[in-house]
């Protein structure tokens, strides 16, 4: 049988951080292992709530060396800036505009958090936004679409779409289905909420922070509230203490065992439990980093051309056959 | 100096009547002679209340025999279907729709209209399309923009687009500005408002319609409703009688004023007065039936395609401009 088709678009939007990087990787893995993938960095949805255009380039150049670092194989997979193929996925997103219900998007949850926090610049595009999600996926006729819990009404509209369209126009496009993304929360070095780039520089670690300033971020770290001198016995559990928590996703499992057994006894401080703790990220960050700073700018651009030709064969195909489906393109 | 570039939208929906050829070929004339004229049939704005696309091709191909017939020389101006160059007007029309404020759309009269007339089909489209037809005049980077009183608001937006754009990306597009069509209103056969193809069918001459039709239409024509008998004088005035209004337009002027004599003295009848009307409206008629009868489907074809060329070379060239603007297309 064949493999489902997957599409999975990509925000360009600065650096990863340890937190992003491990939802990412893992996903990425999981994609291009079971599906016939194509991941895009989606530059022209930045344009909606970002017309500035000076630092796109840069963007989107950062994000796929990132992607790239992570493990994203261009070889197994396509990837390409959404941009490469605009003029198909423009004129998808324009047929498919005559198919959505207005009522529908006015609704949408996310345009309306969008719409309150730029509240001078709601434009058309901002409240057609699933209307172009929908054709980033329907321009290579996805089945399979991987998506976050907030993005999951997105997913439905773009269904909502497709059986519009197919009962105007013929069974043209199948209906995507949803693959929800495993929400991996990493929690933030200060102990309140997750990891994100959002907060304070010292509450989360950069895929691209360099190694004495993993430790001296890690060094303050939140740890244990209820173990205030080195010779109390420290809880550590995932409620317990948050420097606990982050071994949990970065240690390898029996040195947490170790850790958390002389813990308990106040055997070890937190002082050099967090060392551990700064060792097991650099042990991730660094190999991340130098790969990532052996991937140059040409590299870049040699597999978003390739991933254009790519993702072309594959749009173009489906506008063709999207206009002699409506009867247009006549002449 | 150069001449302006004027974009006009023809829409595909069936055959002229006299009231709208009368119209139609001043309009033609005018742009022809005086700009660099691109005329486009609409057949992508059909979609947003015509989903249904099984008669577009045939319509199409119509209108745009009526346009040739009616004297557009497309060795002259550009003729071409909406759809032949789409991928562009459509990228084009996303990108706009990411400059262009919601709330102004929504507040649009027509579309209002538009969304009180099909209740079940408020779609996204709908509201958006002043931005699509922004793309199809942007993309030629028209200066000049025919508009009939509706229209006005429709390119007040467009101009606000081209503000917004500008501002956001350079000075990329000229301000179009409106070209005020000359209203002519062929009064109906019934004496009721203007000729309409809304209106029943013995109320309007097609341009199609066979010359004995027209005889019998005209003889059943509203005239003068003072006028009884026929040795009473009669009105010879537009608001006096329907048929000297009909007259004023379409029979030669020394012609008029004989036949307004003879009626003020009664010595003409209105069934004689009526015959030469329908004579001038037959000569009007009938050597532009016999034109378009003589152009066949591989003629418009051929037009259809040649336009798509000379239209392509003008808007592929404005939309890589604007990638060029936006910084995007570039991989």
């Amino acid at each position: 049988m064949a493999k489902q088709i997957v599409t999975s678009g990509i925000r360009p939007t600065g650096q990863l951080h340890l937190g992003n990087f491990y939802g990412a990787m893992q996903n990425i893995q999981r994609l291009q292992d079971n599906y016939h993938a194509y991941f895009f960095i989606v530059d022209l949805h930045s344009l909606t709530t970002h017309p500035n255009a000076e630092h796109l380039r840069r963007h989107v150049i950062g994000v796929a060396k990132d992607y790239l670092a992570a493990g994203l194989d261009p070889n197994v997979s396509t990837l390409y800036a959404q941009s490469s193929i605009a003029e198909d996925i423009c004129e998808l997103h324009t047929y498919l505009s005559m198919v959505m219900p207005l009522g529908e998007l006015l609704r949408c949850p996310t345009f309306k958090e969008k719409a309150k926090k730029h509240p001078d610049n709601v434009n058309y595009g901002l409240v057609g936004y699933p209307v172009l999600m929908a054709a980033d996926v329907l321009i290579h006729k996805g089945t399979v679409v991987p998506v976050g819990e907030d993005q999951v009404v997105h997913l439905e509209m773009a269904r909502t779409i497709v059986r519009r369209f197919n009962q105007l126009y013929g069974n043209v496009f199948p209906e995507p289905q949803p693959l929800l993304e495993n929400a991996v929360r990493i929690p933030s070095l200060s102990g309140q909420g997750k990891m994100s780039k959002s907060d304070a520089d010292d509450t989360y670690i950069s895929m691209q922070e360099a190694t004495d300033a993993i430790h001296s971020k890690v060094k303050k770290a939140f740890s244990d509230p209820e173990r205030v001198y080195k010779n109390q016995p420290g809880h550590p559990t995932v409620k317990g203490c948050n420097v606990y928590h982050l071994h949990s996703f970065f240690t390898k499992e029996d040195q947490i065992s170790s850790l958390a057994e002389q813990c308990r006894q106040a055997a070890i401080g937190c002082v050099d439990c967090k060392k551990h703790l700064a060792g097991s990220l650099t042990s991730i960050v660094e190999p991340f980093r130098e790969r990532r700073n052996q991937i140059t700018d040409d590299d870049v651009i040699e597999v978003l051309q390739a991933g254009r030709i790519k993702a072309k064969a594959s749009s173009e195909k489906v506008i063709a056959e999207v206009r002699d489906a409506m009867g247009l393109r006549m002449f």
